[in-house]
């Protein structure tokens, strides 16, 4: 009996932020973990600017609900959920994903929380717990799973350690290089084959 | 953040083995938990019947395919899908299911296994862990979703129990003077109603 627990950003659909901050021009948006890794210091930045352009988050979702999962991801998440069980792990938010969600039919998503004010606007944002994503997977391991993660970066390697098969779509270079032990998928078609391998060999 | 665990029969569809008795005609086949305490004896006896009537995987699945949800469940499920997140947690088997997950739409399901000989018949059933209801729902609470569980009977009793927020849809009378702590609902749009309650309280 098999899960697959499937990053969203970079598998399913466009990294949110770095879309977000060209579809509103807002270019201080497009700064990720990479460029300040202390999260919640990158968070509070995001927050700030967010209030500053006087985005509260019914502009956010308008914007978000104009973005596209990227070409083939619904059509080869729909197959997967014929097939097996799957759960999106992610450290977006679930008021950020859902305008994305709808357009993937409402799998079933794990993420965080934001919290918005009176007025609407983004007042604080909470981690359901810390690295979520390897405790998910380390809870459907408990319940007997077999497990099948895939990501494409540093916050998905936890969840691939963890997992019976942990696997790479369309990773960066560097990661790739610092991880070599994850196989490498580069399309849904290959994707799905290799999930398919993974899930008959249990 | 929420989770709702649903059970499936007598919740969202009608109970299986029973419908499928009809269906097929079969009586012996209507026989449950509640006549034959011992599951182990039960699935053993319900395999021996089926084979003995030359129906294998496939002609179930046909049977099955034939049966529809409770009317307003796949709308309820719908909705309620767009609200928070759900993981449906049944005890019966996924080949079962998944003729009436595809009018579903495909939500998330932990159930258990069948084995399948190469004739196409049923050789065995694989229950994934014991009591995996509540395990399932243990595992939500560990990963701080706040649970909220919806069932109909007594192999629910466990994850109401483990659930921050238990509820029955429908019992029988005689489930609900043996757990009169559980609040009952008796349709879609009050078992929503009752959910959107206890998610608004945390």
């Amino acid at each position: 009996m098999q899960i697959v627990c499937l990053d969203l950003e970079g598998v399913l659909v466009p990294e949110i932020w770095i879309e977000f901050s060209q579809r509103t021009q807002i270019p201080e948006l497009s700064k990720t973990t990479r460029d300040e890794p202390n999260y919640d210091k990158l968070m509070r930045e995001r927050t700030e600017i967010l209030n500053r352009h006087r985005l509260g988050l019914s502009d956010i979702q308008n914007v978000i609900g104009g973005m596209c999962p990227i070409p083939g991801a619904r059509e080869f998440l729909n197959e997967l959920r014929k097939r097996m069980q799957v759960v999106i792990l992610s450290d977006t938010f679930y008021e950020f994903a859902s305008p994305l969600m709808a357009q993937l039919d409402w799998p079933t998503l794990f993420c965080h929380h934001l919290e918005v004010n009176a007025s609407g606007y983004i007042a604080d944002y909470h981690l359901r717990i810390p690295d979520h994503k390897r405790a998910s997977v380390a809870a459907f391991n408990t319940l007997n799973f077999n497990t099948i993660a895939v990501g494409d970066s540093y916050n998905d390697i936890s969840m691939l350690s963890e997992a019976h098969t942990g696997i790479f779509f369309c990773p960066p270079a560097n990661v790739i290089a610092d991880f070599p032990q994850f196989r490498v998928k580069r399309s849904y078609n290959q994707l799905l084959n290799a999930i398919d391998e993974a899930s008959a060999k249990n």
